[in-house]
């Protein structure tokens, strides 16, 4: 397994518009071989960011080296492009790949998420 | 669903020894409420270090919170400062935890992991 990172300082203020951004984007990753989940994630926030990282896991490296080779791809990044676009986040995202060395899933997480007496 | 990650900066050349010392802990994960996942993830090298995460994914960040005040937590972190241990990483670990915004998951991520034609 292998998750692809990418750190985004998204400037104070901005969050909401920037998480907008993302729930309005049109994802084709269910469509991608290899691809196992997507996750937007908000973190820590600092004096003049928040941090945010997207965090998609696939099945291999290779899965998502493909994808990044594929018209799929290149549709998705297209309006980031777009210098009409309203800046959001300081400099450029920082991109962090992870191999996965270790691995523990709880056998039903529904069951372990359900509310505890 | 929130994910808790500590990045660990380990130095160049004991990246064996550190992925030994987690593959050979005891984990109580598996028992405690609202877990959903852990994985140790080695990321990119860099002169000094490479970089790993470890990632745990929590039902909730109460759930990560209780955890945290648990003595399963107290027993996982006991042997972390034993002075003998030989050090393997620079600096602390540097904690970072994440609250998910936004998820999309491969409704059969086997399926689409399988080798394609």
């Amino acid at each position: 397994m292998y998750i692809a990172m990418n750190r985004f300082r998204v400037i104070r203020g901005c969050e909401m518009d920037f998480e907008a951004v993302w729930r309005g984007r049109e994802s084709r990753l269910l469509q991608v071989p290899g691809f196992i989940s997507f996750h937007l994630l908000r973190g820590p926030e600092h004096d003049d960011y928040t941090l945010y990282s997207s965090h998609t896991t696939w099945a291999s490296h290779g899965d998502f080296e493909a994808w990044t080779k594929s018209g799929a791809f290149r549709a998705a990044h297209e309006r980031a492009g777009d210098p009409n676009r309203k800046v959001l986040h300081l400099g450029h995202p920082q991109f962090e790949g992870f191999h996965v060395v270790l691995s523990e899933t709880a056998s039903n997480p529904a069951a372990s998420a359900r509310p505890r007496p």
